[in-house]
C-alpha cells in the first residue's frame, strides 16, 4: 500500500500534503477579488488568503496595499483621497503612495515629520491588474509572473464579451472547488435545477478520468442516460417528462489552479473561480463569457441579465451547490467511484503548484511534467 | 470528613463523580425527542446527547439515522425519498435503508457502484418507538430495554389522553433537572405566577427527604403555610389575598431517571423531561395527561389548550423557570437545607444510573439496593 | 539602549509593565458606572473592571453588591424588594442586607433557616457614592479613599451645572483614554466635525510635552495653523472657507488616573471619562459642566441638549473617536512624534498608578515624586 493511502477507502483517499495544508489557498497566483465596475473612487476592503486588503483605484489604476496603518492598527479602507496618488489614513493623517506604500506625509505632525522615509515604516503593496471587468491581486513571492498567465486565455479575447460576478460565501475554497470539479453531484442534485427544464441530465457517468491539457485538467467520462434497474430499490431515474431531451450537448469540465474550473455551453462558456478568503470563506467570482461584438454583445448581455445570471449563478450556483458547500463537513470523507475527478484534482495540485520563485529556482526539473506523467496514472 | 464532601457547603456539597461527568446526559435510556404529529413526510434533525439524529417517517413507522452521510458529511436530513423504505442523500444520491442504514445505493454511480454494500460504509441506526404522542430514541449500547421501561406507566394506560409539548431551552439538563425537583424555589420564584391565582402556596417547608418508590425517588416534606417572623426583615407572607386558599392538595413530586419529573394535579398529571441536547442546551418536554376518554377526553384537550399550555407551560414553565435555568450560573455553589432533594437527585443518579450492558454483566450486585439504602439515609 | 525599549519605534514604544497588565483597569479607584437620574426602584446590572456588579437605590441611598447569588449563581440584578434595605433573590428568597452584603433570610426555608447569619455566606458590597449626577463605585482594597480624590474638583463645586452621559462602547479603555490624549488625531479625523464649522483646526502642533499638575498631566504644545508645503503631496491643509477662524482659543487637555480626560472650552468644561467593563469594552462617560445657576442654569441645559449632546458627544465622540477606538488594532505600533503624549500618559500610569493600601504601606517613598520627575524627562 502506498504511503499516505488510506485503506478504508479503497486507495482512493490519499493525502497530498500541499494541498491539505492550502487551507488559505495557494499562494503565488494572482486571484480576482472584486467587479472593476464595483471600484469607484472609494476604496474597497477585501480578504484575500487571509490577508487584509484595500483596493483603490487613482488615476484609473487600480492599487492594492495591506488594510493596515503600521501607526496603531487602523484600516487604510476607512482612509481619505487627500491627495491624487497618495492615501491618507483617517486617523492621523499618515500619508501612503498608493504606488509604493512608502510614508511620504504625516500631516498632523507638519512637513518634516523625521517618520517620513524611514524604510521599516511602509505598507505592503500587492501586485494588481484589471482584466476581463475583474481585479485581479497577486499573493505570494516576487517576482510574480504576468497577471495573463493566471486567467483563462478565452477571457482575454478581444471578442470576448464578459460579465462577472463576485459573492462572499460561506465555506472553505477547496469544499467549493471540489464541488465543481465533481460531476456526479450535478446528476442528482442539479437534477430539477430550472435551468434544465427542458434537458434530461445523465442518471450516471462511467469510465471517469482527469486528463491534463495544458494547464487545465480535463475531466473525461461517458454519460448514461437510460433509465437503470438499481438492486433493492427499483427504477431510477424515472420519467421525467416527455419534454426533456436527452442527449444533445456533452458538458466537458475543466479546472485549474489556483480554483478555476470551467463548462461551455453552446455558445458560451462559464467560468467559476473559488477565491480563498480564509479558512471559512470564500469568493465565488462566476464569469460568463461570449465571443461577439456589436449587436450580438447587446444580445449576449441581454441574455446574462434576464436568464442566466438568475438560473445559473444564483438558483443552481448560489442556491443549490452555495448550499451544500456550506453543509460539507470533511473530513473524514469515503469516497467513491465518481470521486476519481476530486482526488485527480487533489494531485494535481498537490504536485503541480506553483512554489516560490525561490523554490523553483531550487528545484531542479518543472513541475509540470511530473505533474503529467502522474495525472495520466489516475 | 468524607471524601468529596466540601466543608463549606455543610457537608451538602458532594461530588458525584457520574453525575458531574454527565454533561450530555446519561447514556443507554429512551428519551423523547419530538411530538409524533410534527413528523410527517420530511425528514427532522434534531441533536441528542451531543448526536446528530435525523428522524423520519416511512410507510408509517418512525426511523431515527445518524445524520450524516459518510461520503461527505453532508445533514441526510436534508435528503429525499426517492424510494419507500430508502433516504437518499441530497448531494449524490446515496440511498440508505432507513431501517438498517445499509448503503443500498449510488444513484450517480449507476446500479453497479461497487460501493453499495460495503459494510464499513453504512449510517448508524438508533432504536426509535412512539409512544405517548411522542417519538423516543434510544442512545446508548446494545441491546436496549425496551422503550416502556423508560416511559412513565401512566403514559402508557390505554384511557390516558396524552397532550405533549416539546421545545428547546438554553442551559444544562441538570440545571433545568435540579430546577424541577427543587421545591423551595417553587415557594418564592412562583408565588405570583397567573395559575397560582386562586391558590396560597406554602410559604416554605420541612422535614424535606428523598424516599425512593421503584423508579421514582419521591420527594416529601411538610408544607408550612403561615405567614411567619423572619428575624431582621419582618413578616413574610404578607396579605396575599383573602381569595387565595391554602392548604388543598399538596403535591408530591417525583423524579427518576433519565431526568423525569412529575407532579400530581386533582384530576390530572405533568410530566417534565429534560433531554440533554447539548451541554449548553436542552429540549424540555412537558406531557400532560389525564385519564378519560369520549368527551371527557374533548373537555380535557380543551382544558389543555386554553388554559394548562399557557399558565403551566408557557409562563410557569418557559418564562418563570426557563429564564432561571438560563441564568444559573454554578458551580461553585451554596447549598441550603431544602436542597437536600438537589443532592439526594444527583446522589440517586451517581449510584442507580444505568450502565452498558457490558459494564452491568460485569459487576456483581444491582446498583438499585445499594441506591435504596443510600437514599435513605440522606 | 534602556530596557524595554523598543529600536525600531525610535525609542517612543517603551514597555510600561503595570500598564500593559491594566486590561481590565487599575483598581483601588472610583469609577462612574451610571447617571444617578437612571436608577430608580429598579435593581441595574454593570460590569466594572470585569466584575458584576447590581446597583440599586434603598430609602434614597444607593448600595452595590456582587450581582451573583451564593447559592446557585443567579443574578441578584433579577431579584425583588420583598423588605425595605434589602435585596431578596429571585429564585429561592434568599434575602440581603443592601448595606453590607450579609444573609438575613431564606424565605424559602422558614425564619430559623441555619444558613443565614453564617460568615462565609455573604455577598461582596462596594463602596458607592452619588456625586456630579453619576454613581460611583469603588474598585480595589480597603480602606478607600473618599470619593472626592478620583472626582475632578470642578464637579464638585456648588454652582457646577453638570450634564452626564453614560454610554458602552467597545475597544479596551486604554485604547479610548489614549485616543483622547493624543492630541494629534484631532488635527486630521476631526477636522470636518461639525461643530468645527466657524472654527479652523491648526494643521499640526510642535513641541508636544506633558507636564505634570498635581493629580493632572498637563499637554502643552505649540499648535501650527499655516498652510503648510509637505515634500512630495503637496499644500496642506487648503482652503477651507473663509468663514472659519484660525486660532482663538486653546484647547488644553489634561489627563488623570484612572481615566479621566478633560478638555476647556470657552465657558465650559467637558469631561471623558473611559470605564473598563472588560478587556473589549468600555462605558465612555461623557460630563459637560458650567459654572453658573438660576436662568443661566437653564439656559445652559437647553445648550446642552440642543447642541453639545449631539455635536460633541454623539457626532464627534462616538461616531468619530468610538469608530476609531474600535478599529485599532495594536499592538503592534509604531508611534511618531506626537506620541509623546501617549508614551507620556503610560509612564505616568505606570509610575503613579495607586497601589492596595497594604503595597502602599510597603514602599518607602511616594510614587508621585518619582513621576514628576520622570515625566519631566518626557
Amino acid at each position: 500500500m502506498e504511503e499516505g493511502q488510506s485503506a478504508s477507502n479503497g486507495g482512493l483517499s490519499h493525502r497530498w500534503p500541499r494541498y491539505d495544508a492550502a487551507a488559505l489557498g495557494f499562494r503565488h497566483y494572482w486571484y480576482p477579488v472584486l467587479e472593476s465596475r464595483k471600484l469607484r473612487r472609494r476604496p474597497r476592503a477585501t480578504t484575500l488568503c487571509g490577508e487584509k486588503i484595500v483596493l483603490l483605484r487613482d488615476k484609473g489604476k487600480v492599487h492594492a496595499l495591506h488594510d493596515r496603518c503600521p501607526h496603531r492598527g487602523v484600516p487604510l479602507s476607512a482612509g481619505r483621497r487627500e491627495f491624487p496618488g497618495f492615501l491618507t489614513c483617517r486617523y492621523h493623517g499618515w500619508t501612503y503612495d498608493v504606488a509604493t506604500g512608502e510614508l511620504v506625509a504625516a500631516l498632523t505632525d507638519g512637513p518634516d515629520s523625521p517618520i517620513c522615509g524611514l524604510a521599516d515604516v511602509r505598507v505592503k503593496t500587492y501586485p494588481v491588474e484589471e482584466r476581463a471587468g475583474l481585479i485581479w491581486v497577486y499573493i505570494g513571492d516576487e517576482p510574480h509572473p504576468p497577471v495573463e498567465d493566471d486567467i483563462p486565455e478565452e477571457l482575454l479575447l478581444p471578442d470576448a464579451v464578459v460579465e462577472p460576478m463576485v459573492e462572499l460565501r460561506q465555506g472553505n475554497w477547496r469544499h467549493a472547488m471540489e464541488n465543481a470539479v465533481d460531476e456526479a453531484h450535478a446528476r442528482y442534485l442539479h437534477r430539477r435545477t430550472p435551468f434544465a427544464l427542458f434537458r434530461k441530465f445523465p442518471a450516471y457517468q462511467t469510465n471517469v478520468r482527469m486528463a491534463p491539457d495544458g494547464k487545465w485538467l480535463r475531466r473525461l467520462s461517458k454519460p448514461i442516460f437510460d433509465t437503470a434497474d438499481y438492486p433493492r430499490v427499483g427504477k431510477w431515474p424515472g420519467n421525467e417528462g416527455f419534454w426533456r431531451k436527452a442527449g444533445g450537448q456533452v458538458i466537458v469540465g475543466r479546472s485549474r489552479l489556483p480554483g478555476i474550473f470551467s463548462v461551455g455551453h453552446k455558445n458560451w462558456l462559464d467560468f467559476q473561480i473559488f477565491v480563498p478568503v480564509d479558512a471559512d470563506q470564500q469568493l465565488t467570482v462566476q464569469v460568463s463569457m461570449r465571443r461577439t461584438s456589436g449587436l450580438g454583445a447587446l444580445i449576449w448581455r441581454l441574455r446574462f441579465w434576464t436568464y442566466i445570471r438568475f438560473f445559473h449563478h444564483i438558483i443552481l450556483q448560489r442556491w443549490e451547490d452555495g448550499f451544500i458547500v456550506d453543509a460539507i463537513d470533511a473530513p473524514p470523507e469515503y469516497l467513491f467511484r465518481p470521486d476519481v475527478a476530486i482526488v485527480g484534482w487533489r494531485k494535481w495540485c498537490h504536485e503541480t503548484a506553483r512554489r516560490s520563485p525561490a523554490e523553483s529556482a531550487a528545484r531542479p526539473a518543472s513541475g509540470t511534467s511530473d505533474a503529467l506523467a502522474h495525472a495520466r496514472q489516475i
